[in-house]
């Protein structure tokens, strides 16, 4: 059964499927990590915009997917899509038949691929490095999917997919943060058979006490730590 | 006072230079990413090999500097070096009057840049991508001082080039990870203006968890964290 993308109910079935972003998915992606600050309460940190977007994720030449900065775009469809070898990374089909999908948001979600698509969630991610493995590996830094369709098996069809292509590429491992009090997403992780690393913590250097590094360096030692 | 690199006794001024890595640099990284590894009990991880350096770190043609995957090497030298304004990212003098430094391997890590330099460390960093800010960051894998030459403001004068070339490419951040038991370390970290953040963890997929993911997708939907 079909659902057209300007409605607000999705019933029967539906297709998702996890592509590689272009230029055109640009206000989409700032609209869902907008979202993502608003949902993690981190708004006054959020500093997106079109061109820092536009410029950071898509440079002109292209790069290759995957070998540095890569977005990745959820799309549901009322109809099955032929899966693209060139920007098709995951997919699955949702069965919405017991229990139809309200999306309030689905016009102005409407996918730029059309055919009555709906964005609806996006990954981030980069290659990072094992100096032990001396491998790349990927490093997933958002995966967010919009507040109605959450809880169907979207987040695990994306995680799936993008271990899937970094083990295809002989990338050594997958990594990515969680916060340490969200319980049911440790339960889902260690689920999908990844380790959380109990001792590690990230350090920041950001905003003025990074900039004070800026042009100056130490002309003499003092004790360090390493 | 000049001290030629195949001693092993180190006095008076000693110059040290953080500078861009080249392929001539790979035997003296492996032995010092295994000294790492031994260092932290997890020579079990050790997988690295000279090629495997070579192709992933200096691919051809070279990426610029920060782009990607980038090895730092620290020489020392036993008479001032002319900052090269292509390679040079920090440097710093050490004066060793008052207390003389032995290094036993000092002739075995001779550095390749000639003129009685030794190596004494490294650095693998690569670019990292805030979603908030929309913008590159540098996430800093390792930094590694071999053991005599510690606690003499290396460390420090390697964090403080790395932060500043990164706040002078218009960067967002400069993050790395700390062991939470390592006080010394976090200490230090915050004392350079470094956030400790308490609550992310890291979650990792690796080896069989993550092959088993090659190839296939989840082709239905079950309820996921996301």
């Amino acid at each position: 059964m079909t659902t057209p993308a300007n409605s607000t109910a999705f019933s029967g079935e539906v297709w998702a499927e996890l592509r590689l972003a272009d230029a055109s998915d640009v206000p989409h992606i700032h609209a869902l990590i907008h979202q993502m600050a608003e949902f993690e309460l981190l708004t006054d940190l959020f500093a997106a915009t079109h061109e820092l977007l536009t410029s950071t994720l898509f440079p002109s030449p292209p790069r290759p997917p995957l070998t540095s900065f890569t977005a990745l775009i959820l799309d549901l469809s009322p109809s099955p899509l032929p899966a693209s070898a060139d920007s098709t990374i995951g997919s699955c089909r949702l069965d919405l038949s017991a229990s139809p999908l309200a999306d309030p948001e689905a016009a102005a979600f409407a996918s730029p691929r059309g055919g009555g698509r709906v964005t609806a969630g996006f990954v981030i991610c980069f290659p990072n490095y094992s100096t032990f493995l001396s491998k790349p590996g990927l490093y997933v830094e958002d995966i967010f999917v919009r507040a109605p369709w959450r809880r169907r098996g979207l987040g695990r069809m994306m995680l799936s997919a993008v271990a899937g292509k970094a083990a295809e590429l002989g990338m050594g491992r997958v990594e990515w943060c969680v916060l340490d009090w969200n319980k049911n997403a440790i339960d889902f992780y260690e689920g999908m058979g990844a380790e959380v690393l109990p001792q590690w913590r990230i350090c920041r250097l950001t905003g003025a006490a990074l900039d004070k590094y800026k042009g100056g360096q130490e002309e003499s030692g003092k004790a360090a730590a390493e």
